[in-house]
């Protein structure tokens, strides 16, 4: 049971448009994320599990840029890690404590940032106890009354739910711009073909590719331990654990969560996971059959009222979605948009870039638990 | 007119399978590319024009691998470089030579490896001259009457002629293996996405990628002047200029190129091109539907058997086309092969890498000019 009632909460929704964030690190949108920008009396306890993590330490700071109605804020790592001092311009100084069952289960809401097996262990645990559990592995993401969600198209799925699975970071993106359109003119088939950035493998991953790039630029070879292969100045076409059908898990998890999320059985999907060497940020191509004939002024102008997302498309002047333009951004960009000509009057191409840290973990995560405490 | 007829070529053509090549930069590999490594008479005026690019300079490369046989070679290069003197493994010292028609013109053989300026005011006025010309730009790639050629595929559309175009190295790479299929089951649709180099925009392209790099390990920024934005850890969805349909000049020739090379006029393809930051080889991740079933297993024996394609789709041990493999290899990687689901039992996806500089240039251009002097 959540329990605090924060009753001032939905009167505030329609009063707070065109508030300025907190920090300028996050560029402002309007709509959902605004709601968390209240000034009011805090009233929630909240924790995240793996808060030194790459999306852990996000979620810090989302909550920190919307802030987040929490009356504490606890912190969960390592063993290693605890008793050490994370400084929050929101919750001033939090001591990093290691994990336990008695601590968390007294807490309004958490959220975990850590693999499938510490969730698998612990998320019904807690939820059971009453925590609204909000999970960012892939632990729960298919079981059957695990809520998926992203909150711009299936918060109410979550209602009465403790334990809610946020999705695979490339769906969360991809979905930003597939849902709007599905809404209008229902989707047939999509084919994607991704450009992942190392962060969707955690800061191990920025480090690895970082430290890669140095060791080649000071003239030595690039080392990997992380990825199955050297990744500076190099791709590698898997993601996740090869499957008996010849596709990653990370290609399937796309395709399962965005039939489950969209509510869309049936729909025919293929993916093609990419990691590339850029930091933080993914980028999808996306080739759609649509069921009913869309031309592309109707699919921008269909985009550009969607929540979350920033239609980026202007290629006259070069403007069109970017992993450096999309770092650090709540929306997710969306661009490229034309005519595909392999699905006559029914084909549609699009490129979508999206902060995977964000849009694709932290932020999705963020605003389930704004919307689920209201 | 070819004024010097090699009569011993085609004799000799089947006693050299197993020839080892000459260096070992380049990996071996059996077929067409054997028959170059001929130790024969030298009986050939060739000249590369653009001798000190990116294209140009591989193509005197793969000339020494597989024993052009060059009686002479003249090197082309900028005012501002002639004079200066490349050493030739195979050629001893060849000093840089402005270009001049009137030498130009004495030449059997003339690979241009420059802009489609220069081909447009000099390709067919040497042509009449009776020089076969090989242009590497796009300027007669799609005019009717000019030959647009990869060997393994359509060389029978060269005879008799003295101007033939080289393909653009996505549409040359992705070929290697759509034709192969095309041929057995043939393809109806497909969709492509690439990961391009930043040397598929020549050697400032690299530089600057290089160069970029170094800035952000060193603690500086990215610039950018060749590429529309800052290539290090980013991608950029824009090769050559936007045409009127949205798609970018670099998709359409994709679908352009490859109707023409394959004789394939209805058939249905699109492409989003993407630059990305390695150095070298072109990647592309293609969904195909055919017209016919085909098995993973069959597409896989088929893509075994063909010439210049080398399988590599071994996933358990994590082996898959890869730009650091493909790089300075003569033969195009293909894998990932499997079945997509989106097309029922006509889908299947494949990903390929290619060295754009060899497939995709100057080899391409160096084989074609072998199969046209025996």
């Amino acid at each position: 049971m959540l329990r605090v009632v924060v009753t001032v909460w939905l009167c505030l929704l329609c009063a707070v448009s065109g508030f300025r964030p907190l920090t300028t690190s996050f560029r402002a949108s309007q709509g959902l994320r605004s709601a968390s920008r209240l000034q009011m009396e805090m009233a929630v306890k909240v924790g995240i599990v793996g808060a030194t993590g790459a999306v852990g330490e996000e979620i810090l700071k989302v909550m920190e840029d919307r802030v987040f109605p929490a009356s504490s804020l606890t912190l969960f790592a390592s063993e290693k890690s605890a008793g050490k001092v994370v400084k929050s311009s929101r919750f001033g100084d939090i001591t990093l404590e290691a994990f336990s069952f008695e601590a968390a289960s007294k807490l309004d809401v958490l959220l975990l940032a850590v693999g499938g097996d510490f969730s698998l262990e612990w998320a019904e645990k807690l939820a059971e106890a009453g925590v609204l559990v909000i999970d960012n592995s892939s632990a729960f993401r298919m079981k059957e009354g695990v809520p998926l969600v992203i909150p711009e198209i299936n918060i109410a799925a979550s209602k009465g739910k403790k334990l809610i699975a946020n999705p695979n970071c490339t769906t969360a993106i991809a979905l930003m711009a597939l849902w709007p359109i599905h809404q209008k003119y229902k989707i047939k088939k999509a084919i994607i073909s991704t450009y992942q950035a190392a962060s969707g493998a955690g800061a191990p991953g920025m480090k690895e590719l970082e430290d890669g790039m140095r060791d080649i630029v000071n003239g030595g070879e690039a080392k990997n331990e992380y990825f199955a292969h050297p990744l500076p100045y190099n791709i590698i076409p898997h993601i996740d654990v090869f499957q008996e059908n010849q596709y990653t898990k990370e290609e399937m998890k796309i395709v399962w969560e965005t039939r489950k999320i969209m509510s869309a059985p049936d729909m025919k999907l293929s993916c093609t996971c990419v990691r590339i060497p850029t930091l933080r940020a993914h980028s999808e191509a996306i080739t759609l059959e649509l069921d009913k004939t869309a031309t592309p002024d109707e699919i921008r102008a269909c985009l550009s009222e969607a929540e979350g997302v920033d239609v980026v498309d202007d290629p006259e002047n070069s403007k069109y979605p970017m992993p450096i333009n999309a770092t650090k951004k709540y929306d997710v960009e969306v661009g490229r948009i034309r005519r595909n000509d392999v699905f006559d009057d029914k084909g549609i191409d699009i490129f979508v870039s999206g902060d995977q840290l964000l849009r694709g973990a932290a932020l999705n995560a963020v605003i389930i638990a704004e919307m689920m405490v209201q």
